[in-house]
């Protein structure tokens, strides 16, 4: 059992690493399975913990939870249902979620279990899948709420999931895990808002790569953000949201209190 | 004016370069702006032209002409309206487009114009966008039609227009280009099927660039599919579509008439 993260160390510099008792071991190489351990172990206290991988794209599924399928009065697809969140999004453990420039509506949270992957797949059976997954992470999918159905004729979901800082992803990467026997939890300013077993899904996690990747090539670091079930709700801004899973970790972030100050024009 | 290309040499090395009347001038360093010429010019006989970029994200528009707007009988909306297609269906000038696993329907091209960016942008204004807009190219916008509207909850634009290879672009960014003055010509089997003038665009490329960005931040080689016009149709196994564009070049790919040869399962 490995919990990968990546991490910036005191000389700002980026790697890739494992949580050990004493802290961070640093290994060289490329996150998966070319990684390689090197001696050095930095302590917690002298790192800032990253998302743990930079995807290439996160695949976020829609109606994946039996639970949610039913209290919307919708059908369990016959095949994965997903959008497309860009890697810009990436916010990492404690970074900020930013509302959108002019934006005044919901901002909606969605605690959820992530996969990422370890190796490029293409076409892949689910047998030949679970090779194919790095680990598991936890995933705040960040709506904008009032966007989704804004135009009557074309439902927004990679504008209203895709904005910078909305696809919250960490703390780790954990190497072992065993979905059927998971919880998600999400707490809000500390009250709990999601509690639902990932036992729950529709389409389960060597399935859904198996399918998603007879629809385009899997890369490492991409992530399949498994859907949400019962309990997505609003955030406050200044709200904090925590995304726990039991065998990988807690993901917080907050809405940042200031949105004026956000986003300076800018190109650089 | 500089046409832009990527391409691969006799020794395999992929490259950035330019068009000159002698062949194409090998550049150095990053492209957009920290592109170097070198002294190394290769015969065109001698290269594989590639995709002309790398783009983290390929963002489509929907309704973004008035004419098919018209014909449709949707109103102009006031944002732009897109979905986003995933790096890894990028296929480059002559490559061929190839039929997904398992799906016997209809495959449809969309003659486009690509806006690549050149820098990295976030919220910039219109004005601001021009010196973040790195060139122009040819884009088909492919599409397995039949999925679209397979599942009567979840528009699936992501997965019908996401398949590797449904992301033809090239074959070069031309740096200078009026697009108030050209049209998107579609061939299919040689026969002409989109004749539009890019002035009856809604969003113009500075307007979609300044509002995009304001969603969400724009890297170098990320693209804008300015959204298709009349004349949309099918391709059939084995038809060649060839977009082109006055002052950018001429994109011809040819879908695949075996399709069952083109998706071995693997894991790599």
């Amino acid at each position: 059992m490995t919990l990968w993260v990546r991490f910036r160390g005191q000389d700002s510099r980026e790697s890739c690493g494992a949580l050990e008792a004493t802290g961070v071991r640093e290994y060289a190489g490329v996150w998966f399975d070319q990684a390689v351990a090197t001696d050095v172990i930095v302590p917690l206290t002298k790192v800032t913990l990253l998302a743990p991988c930079i995807p290439s794209k996160i695949i976020g599924l829609w109606n994946n939870f039996h639970a949610l399928a039913a209290k919307l009065g919708k059908a369990a697809p016959s095949h994965p249902l997903y959008f497309i969140k860009p890697g810009s999004c990436v916010a990492g453990p404690g970074e900020p979620i930013t509302r959108p420039v002019g934006y005044a509506g919901k901002i909606v949270y969605e605690g959820e279990l992530g996969i990422v992957i370890g190796r490029r797949c293409r076409a892949v059976t689910a047998q030949e899948a679970s090779a194919c997954i790095g680990g598991y992470t936890c995933v705040n999918d960040v709506t904008a709420a009032d966007l989704l159905y804004e135009n009557g004729d074309f439902a927004q979901w990679c504008r209203a999931k895709g904005f910078d800082s909305f696809g919250c992803l960490g703390p780790v990467i954990a190497s072992d895990f065993d979905y059927l026997r998971s919880r998600v939890i999400t707490h809000l300013d500390g009250a709990e808002r999601q509690n639902y077993p990932l036992a729950d899904m529709i389409f389960s996690p060597t399935e859904l790569v198996s399918r998603i990747s007879r629809d385009m090539t899997l890369l490492p670091g991409d992530v399949i953000a498994c859907g949400t079930s019962l309990g997505v709700g609003s955030i406050r801004d200044g709200a904090t949201v925590e995304i726990a899973i039991e065998g990988i970790g807690s993901l917080s972030n907050t809405l940042a209190p200031h949105p004026a100050t956000q986003f300076p024009a800018r190109a650089s």
